[in-house]
């Protein structure tokens, strides 16, 4: 009964930290719009700052909130009954999403820089903010190639997925990082009389914005860093067949989870069957733990 | 042989990646340095330029290069042999005298505006950068407190080891952020014709140091979060000791590290011992693997 009701003041955690974070990632991406709407003149496509105005709009909705809900997609307890390749087409579909958005709102700002002759990618912001972006692609393509069809051996895929959870969670820092000087430049570039530095209502306002992403960030790593919040590995699969065997599928709950999740089930019985599963795993350095 | 042969490719590579970090951290303090010697005049004290150009070097010096070797000095695989304790030492130590150099960072930035009449805390560079500043004192304090003083309870620090692990590698990724926020800023203030967009030398040389905080970055947060590169717990104070108590100064080993270094370390007939330990902390949720 103790063990239950841990169980459902850790559920109660998690709930509360996820709506938090969906709070704070919808209201960045309300505020995106009324910064746009409110201070900058809204949105157009004909090479006016309306068309520029797309870049944070898109940014903030595709590359900070969809691809923060896209990393935390496994840890929703209510799809753990849910199949691991669904849930991969939505982690998969989520980062789609939120890569066609990044490549118009980059176009919004490319098509508004030579429209009025500004010159493309001299800023630290563009130099970080194209590497991401491209690594994002990276990816995303590796991804779908080596986690979702079915090709890819098991090792490969065991021995990817510390390197796709890092890559993951270190671009989407980045991308906040990216935002953060993005949001500096724009109110530099577009506040004078009065300046930045006179603290006019938009710039009191974009700094709240740029506060509530740092926010939401940390709020996605803790959620997905949490070791007893991971998705279960399919248990079933797992301890019933021959260690070595690992059943196609698995591979991510093998190289993510650490022996914690099975005993949390109260499968006392079979944990010694993970265990020894478990240091094969270690010992080839494939076990993420971020 | 071959488990020995991969210990010792794992070792290498570990060693790489230090080098690699040690480097890219090196040359981020030296660019710091020729950036405002060549390019911004030099250092000073007297409310002039020169005595706003300690806040960059101070900054990149302490919050960045300093924090960053303080977070992997758990890992120095040569340090195993020392004492927690000194150990501990080391890293309140390093992440101390990164602290005095932040704060004189803020003295001369603060003392350079207000000679100046500069407003101060207008930007998002200085919003993130002071909560960044803020936390890392409380981390730095409440460390201090809970980890290296004896007097906090064995469970209070394995509940609160997870959070200052994330603290701290949340606010240091913070804190890259808003170096590159602040290198934004200074580029376009200081850049008048030719202007940052123009690309003249400095602009390039200044990305050039933005990108190698990045990197920078990323090595130390993949470094530290691979857990088969994490301190192995003290084997002995942990396997000879009846499950339940945990000895004095080992709390950071049973809140940080999962099964997988006693098992790598042929502690085998032990392993059953140290799993039954690691059940009893993961299900009070305490287990940081981040």
């Amino acid at each position: 009964a103790a063990h239950g009701a841990r169980k459902m003041e850790d559920y109660g955690r998690f709930l509360a930290l996820l709506a938090s974070a969906l709070l704070v990632g919808f209201v960045s991406v309300i505020l995106s719009f009324v910064w746009v709407f409110h201070y900058r003149g809204g949105l157009s496509w004909d090479g006016s700052s309306g068309e520029f105005n797309w870049h944070p709009v898109l940014i903030i909705t595709g590359f900070v909130f969809i691809q923060g809900i896209a990393i935390i997609v496994y840890r929703l307890p209510w799809t753990w009954k849910c199949s691991k390749l669904l849930m991969k087409f939505i982690h998969a579909g989520l980062n789609t999403i939120a890569m066609i958005l990044v490549i118009v709102s980059l176009v919004a700002a490319f098509d508004f820089h030579n429209a009025q002759n500004i010159p493309n990618m001299y800023s630290l912001h563009s130099w970080i903010g194209l590497v991401a972006v491209i690594f994002y692609c990276l990816q995303l393509f590796s991804g779908f190639a080596v986690f979702l069809l079915p090709f890819a051996p098991v090792r490969l895929r065991a021995a990817l997925m510390p390197i796709h959870v890092y890559s993951g969670l270190t671009i989407f820092a980045t991308v906040i990082a990216t935002c953060l000087m993005g949001a500096t430049e724009k109110l530099l570039f577009s506040l004078t009389n009065p300046s930045y530095s006179e603290s006019p209502p938009e710039a009191t306002f974009v700094n709240c914005l740029g506060l509530l992403l740092v926010i939401f960030g940390s709020l996605i790593l803790w959620m997905v860093s949490r070791p007893h919040w991971k998705r279960p590995p399919e248990e079933n699969a797992k301890i019933l067949r021959p260690i070595g065997a690992i059943p196609e599928g698995t591979e991510a709950e093998s190289s993510m989870t650490n022996s914690s999740n099975a005993d949390k089930s109260d499968l006392r019985s079979n944990a010694e069957a993970v265990r020894i599963q478990n240091i094969k795993f270690d010992e080839a350095g494939q076990r993420s733990t971020m």
